[in-house]
């Protein structure tokens, strides 16, 4: 029981205006966060239907932490709390986008770093034999 | 065996230079595509290690269909090719974000829009209750 439907048509769950999140196995959906000052992906995480539930009713970015298998208010200990300047759902709903501004220091990933995205992996003829290259 | 390293410290998969893919229990890492004119999300989905193996070498956008359970080159029939402008992989190095041209009319999604993410849920108090927009 995730409180959300679950009995839509293929054309309902794409052309309708009822969310209906489809949840993996674990009960998740991929979420994506963008800052909505530069527009860049800063990272992509979980949410359960509670962790989607408290985002859409708060507008503030709660996630499900796979690695703690609990709630998580994103930024409660580091001030870095995201609020949701617009959510977006993917065309079969399995996918979130959230279009965030960052408090505290405007950080994102454990890292200390503003993006978890700070590596960039080249690509084309020979580039799987090059090493990546940091980007923050 | 997917032919990439897993033998590495916590510390060489988020601060080092090797590619060393977190491959979920299906053996998949989960993408970000945007548009590298808009920069905004057009489509999340899978690689598998052989598909993205293809994209590092070819510099084109290859993932795993889910539904299909076959490699996909994303565009081979619609002509929405999309090719990569710049890869990046995440701190825990199980998220790519591709920043991609799109070959064709420009478009990503099967429905026929420019991006999945077409539709917007409100956010806030009460929001809940309130039905989503079309934003494309």
């Amino acid at each position: 029981m995730t409180g959300y439907t679950t009995l839509l048509s293929r054309s309902e769950i794409e052309e309708g205006l009822v969310l209906a999140p489809k949840f993996d196995a674990h009960g998740l959906v991929t979420v994506v966060a963008t800052d909505a000052d530069s527009g860049d992906p800063v990272m992509v995480a979980h949410m359960n239907a509670e962790a989607l539930r408290r985002t859409i009713e708060t507008g503030e970015a709660w996630y499900w932490s796979r690695s703690r298998q609990a709630l998580w208010r994103k930024g409660e200990t580091s001030g870095q709390l995201q609020s949701v300047v617009e959510m977006r759902v993917d065309c079969d709903q399995d996918a979130i986008w959230l279009r965030v501004r960052i408090g505290g220091d405007g950080g994102c990933c454990h890292t200390g770093r503003r993006t978890c995205f700070y590596r960039v992996q080249p690509t084309g003829a020979g580039a799987a034999l090059r090493p990546m290259m940091f980007c923050e």
